[in-house]
């Protein structure tokens, strides 16, 4: 199932996205009880969707099965994908953990070693933005760089979690973009400042739920920039797998529903090209990532 | 005013301390409401009263004041503060950001130039800690730290902050103590793994609002280890003061209300000591800042 954020008459509505169409979870529910004659109830975001989706995913479950199921019921609920304004998934995360250097052709674009462990940075949850809205270039910055990565979404709490029930863990998968400004950056040492700006961190345009995505490890993942392919990998070529970096880092610290986890981004980086690239106002920005979509933004 | 938050029959309970009492405000407006035959209402927790300060605050000075007025009539809201178990005031700000090297004596100490300008890492918020709660030493580390530092509670939105302004974005101030693992801080080199081991940031034990510290810039900070005084300065020796640091940070990004700013450690920290000196079972570590209280916690 692909989850989503989108605004109708200025108000945020979790929806489901199908193909080209985008059913409102809110309105599947109240036709669901008007025709089934219950009183199931749902979250108010797709951030609490999240946090306690071990009680509304199967009730979602159950209402989007029916909406299938009785289509003709359902065709007030349903919008064009083109039609709707897509927010970013979830605002709230309690931690946006990100990887760096996690795949091997990356670490050889900047001629370093890959890591022995994973090497884990942050960013600030005020950075989230959405599909489609301008990553704004600061002032602070001359060398805003983009980068394309595959985001993992925590859906069950845990600590010291083995590697063999850390799928368990997981809720979905989506796109970050975890946009870099790379003087502050580098000059910060700690990269979170440089990490952070507002608008560093676009992310969507969908949850997809894990049971959707075969294998994660299996992604097609490219990003091009004004149309010219920069990025071009996939996530095969993780150094470190999803599993092996939850039970990592749960390791002396807990994970929580809703934690974000980006895993870092292939080869073909703006700063480490020759000559060097970095975003510019009036680019547009596009990542896909194979079974879960499209994240374009532009540049401003 | 010192508001907390404290645990009665296993309900989490906003509270305000005067002296060695502890006023239940949830019972205080149900009195006030009874009494003068009005229906304000409370925010759920103080978290919640932080984000929504500009509407909570007004209602709470007023009830406040009337159970001043009023004391026989509350009589059945008041405990002793030593009879009430203290929880962390806040449990899910939006960031908690860091300031590295802010005292002179601690640059000294590592014999390191003086930053030029705030050197900025970040806490996952999942391991913000109680008063009076153990903290918890991780299998993978050798070299758990303390550090005594004030803490700045966000109070109003903003970015691109003028250093005049910094201080109307302010809600309080109350004690971090921003526990290190040194050997994975170091070997990491990005430091957020070894800062946010779980119960790796006690906070409290109260906050108070900005009208009751007079000068921020100008209290006493210490730590005592099983008794033993180890940190002892004053916060006039911070390097960059708090409304530089807002100012500085909000350059690009939004700080939003319940943010948590640690503004750093004074000299006197146990990886900088000769011989070095870490933390161990059965420790006990109490930071005490002037005006704000003691935040205390044992080792486990």
């Amino acid at each position: 199932m692909k989850l989503l954020t989108f605004e109708l008459k200025e108000q945020e509505r979790i929806g489901i996205q199908e193909d080209t169409n985008v059913y409102d979870l809110g309105k599947l529910v109240d036709l669901y009880n008007e025709a089934t004659n219950q009183n199931v109830s749902l979250v108010n975001n797709l951030d609490e969707l999240v946090v306690n989706n071990d009680k509304t995913l199967p009730v979602i479950n159950k209402v989007w099965k029916w909406a299938k199921d009785n289509a003709d019921t359902v065709t007030g609920a349903v919008y064009r994908y083109e039609d709707v304004k897509v927010l970013n998934p979830v605002s709230r995360p309690g931690k946006v953990v990100c990887v760096g250097n996690n795949y091997m052709d990356h670490c050889i674009e900047q001629n370093v070693e890959p890591p022995k462990q994973p090497m884990i940075f942050s960013k600030w949850a005020s950075c989230l933005t959405a599909p489609g809205e301008a990553i704004e270039l600061p002032e602070e910055s001359e060398q805003v760089d983009y980068e394309a990565e595959l985001a993992v979404v925590i859906g069950k709490k845990g600590r010291n979690i083995p590697e063999e029930d850390a799928m368990d863990h997981v809720f979905g998968y989506t796109i970050i973009n975890d946009v870099s400004a790379r003087d502050v950056q580098f000059a910060d040492v700690q990269w979170v400042r440089g990490k952070s700006y507002d608008t560093f961190a676009p992310l969507g345009p969908v949850i997809v739920t894990k049971e959707d995505i075969e294998d994660p490890h299996h992604l097609d993942i490219k990003l091009d920039l004004n149309g010219e392919r920069l990025q071009d990998s996939n996530t095969k070529h993780l150094i470190f797998n999803i599993p092996f970096i939850i039970s990592y880092l749960s390791k002396g610290f807990t994970f929580e529903p809703g934690d974000i986890i980006a895993t870092g981004t292939p080869h073909g980086v703006g700063v480490f090209r020759n000559p060097q690239l970095f975003l510019k106002s009036g680019d547009t920005c596009k990542i896909e990532i194979e079974n879960i979509g499209v994240l374009e933004n532009p540049v401003r």
